[in-house]
């Protein structure tokens, strides 16, 4: 079969192109081309038993969409995106990207004519409700930043192509990811992953939120889990409805740093200082703090990890990485 | 103030130019510009006290959708769109139109810098749950066709725009509109004047669903009234929620041929045959046929008229025109 990653350079798309490079195969099919495209050149997969594509390209441009999910393509992953605080900083951009990428993905996989499955990465910023909220799988979309409308749209546009037959989408509202590697980003979600990393390389850093605010959160284990269902499970009980709320799991500051102390020591957790930020407060102050996700769990999305298996994940897997690209 | 309607040659928009004529201000404050904007160029407003800009354009250009909004523009009524069953049919020219359109016209009143009041026509259609529904005013916009899929977009693309202070949008799910003059259209819910309005002429029509089947109406005058209201309203209390669901009013078939021979005697009832339709079915089958509107009622809109008024007004207001127009 033939795989399309979009956003192939991002954090994300690294770690699903490289399951997919140790799997060879999706769903029991064994991968014949896989297609990394992203703003910059994605990086090598040396040990891909497959071609691989790497296409660097901007996906709010529709022919390099096309160039990007060649005839036979069975499965694309849209993960390509502009993140909350920068969509929030630059509108058109956002637009750009989120809006009009979408449309040119939809638009690509259409003159397919052969319906691939679409993952699409939307995301908790698409709901409001804030710290009170648990939000039932019936639940309405009412963004309260611009990446969350975006991403609204965006999954409106492909279960609307998926009724039509244009193509067959699941749309994944991944929650908070942690723990991201690298540097602090422009997600105002970004303190999440900062107050895991940068103690565990050494750094103080600041929260800008207090102990007791909630989030819901997922792994990167998770997410590529989750991504790799949307891929290959049936979507016929999805009726029309191609909208997913999965299993994440809603932790406060505190009990994430809790389990940074259980796993790395009371000196880890001493390099963070809460620092309130009022325009980040102001961007995550709108995102839901919980959902009942049971339509997910029936259609067999896997269960979230404790948060000290995530703390030990990003040593296992990410902090040298991290440590190295950041010469430190 | 100056005040422009996109859609000013259609129907709806074509009465509100006429009311706004008639009154010469809104919302107290006299009209010094109206500009009527449409694809083919509107009618000429005889009538008005105030001078009438008459254009011909392509809503999904954005230097004419400019050119329709210009600088001092105060409100800007969104009434352009492509119809369900048309958006169904031509994918391409429902995106062009229901989407681009509307992105057109959010950047046209960004650009202005002041913040105009925009009022847009939303659609029932954007809702699913079908003939049990009783969509709360919390309901989630779920929807089964095209255009309805487009409608919810545009909203989610003025709220936020609201949000940000590009504009300051109204989005009224208007429910279907009866009894519309002229010839029936390519609008699903074309069936719904067509059983009252061809009558009246004097000729046969084919109603394609059931006496039972129920529809959640509204008349011209009552969508008039919403539109004056959600032009000058305070929009304060909306918060970040821009949609509005009116106090329509929910009729089956029967209910509407009752309205009808009480209104013009049992030889008009006669005229109508059921002749059931598939695909129209398909489409408006997912309808909800019931709102609560409590939200809307509390924000002051008006409530719908007894069916009999409304055949009566198509009557008073509509009836010669149509005979005129089309030559019967």
């Amino acid at each position: 079969m033939r795989v399309t990653i979009l956003g192939g350079n991002g954090f994300l798309g690294r770690k699903l192109a490289a399951r997919l490079a140790r799997d060879g195969a999706l769903g029991g099919r064994r991968i014949e081309q896989l297609t990394l495209f992203d703003l910059v050149e994605p990086a090598p997969l040396p040990q891909a038993p497959f071609p691989v594509r790497r296409i660097a390209g901007d996906v709010a441009d529709p022919a390099a969409v096309a160039g990007a999910i060649p005839p036979g393509t069975d499965v694309v992953f849209h993960l390509a995106a502009v993140v909350s605080a920068q969509a929030e900083a630059d509108y058109d951009l956002g637009l750009r990207v989120n809006l009009h990428g979408t449309l040119a993905v939809l638009q690509a996989c259409r003159a397919l004519g052969t319906r691939p499955r679409v993952v699409f990465t939307s995301s908790v910023a698409s709901f409001s409700g804030g710290q009170d909220a648990v939000v039932p799988d019936e639940g309405r979309q009412l963004p309260t930043n611009s990446y969350g409308a975006q991403k609204a749209i965006g999954e409106l546009l492909l279960q609307d192509a998926s009724r039509r037959g244009f193509l067959d989408a699941v749309n994944i509202r991944l929650p908070t990811v942690m723990v991201r590697p690298g540097r602090p980003n422009k997600a105002a979600s970004s303190f999440v992953s900062a107050i895991i990393r940068e103690p565990l390389l050494g750094l103080t850093t600041e929260c800008p939120v207090s102990e007791a605010f909630a989030v819901w959160i997922c792994s990167p284990r998770s997410a590529v889990e989750w991504f790799l269902h949307a891929a290959t499970m049936d979507t016929a009980p999805l009726k029309l409805d191609r909208g997913i709320n999965p299993p994440g799991r809603s932790a406060t500051v505190a009990r994430m740093l809790n389990a940074l102390e259980s796993v790395a020591g009371p000196e880890a957790r001493a390099r963070v200082r809460f620092v309130p930020d009022p325009e980040v407060y102001a961007i995550v102050e709108g995102w839901p703090a919980a959902f009942e996700a049971d339509r997910a769990r029936l259609l067999g999305f896997p269960e979230q990890e404790p948060l000290e298996d995530l703390v030990r994940a990003f040593i296992a897997e990410d902090l040298e990485t991290t440590r190295r690209e950041r010469g430190l």
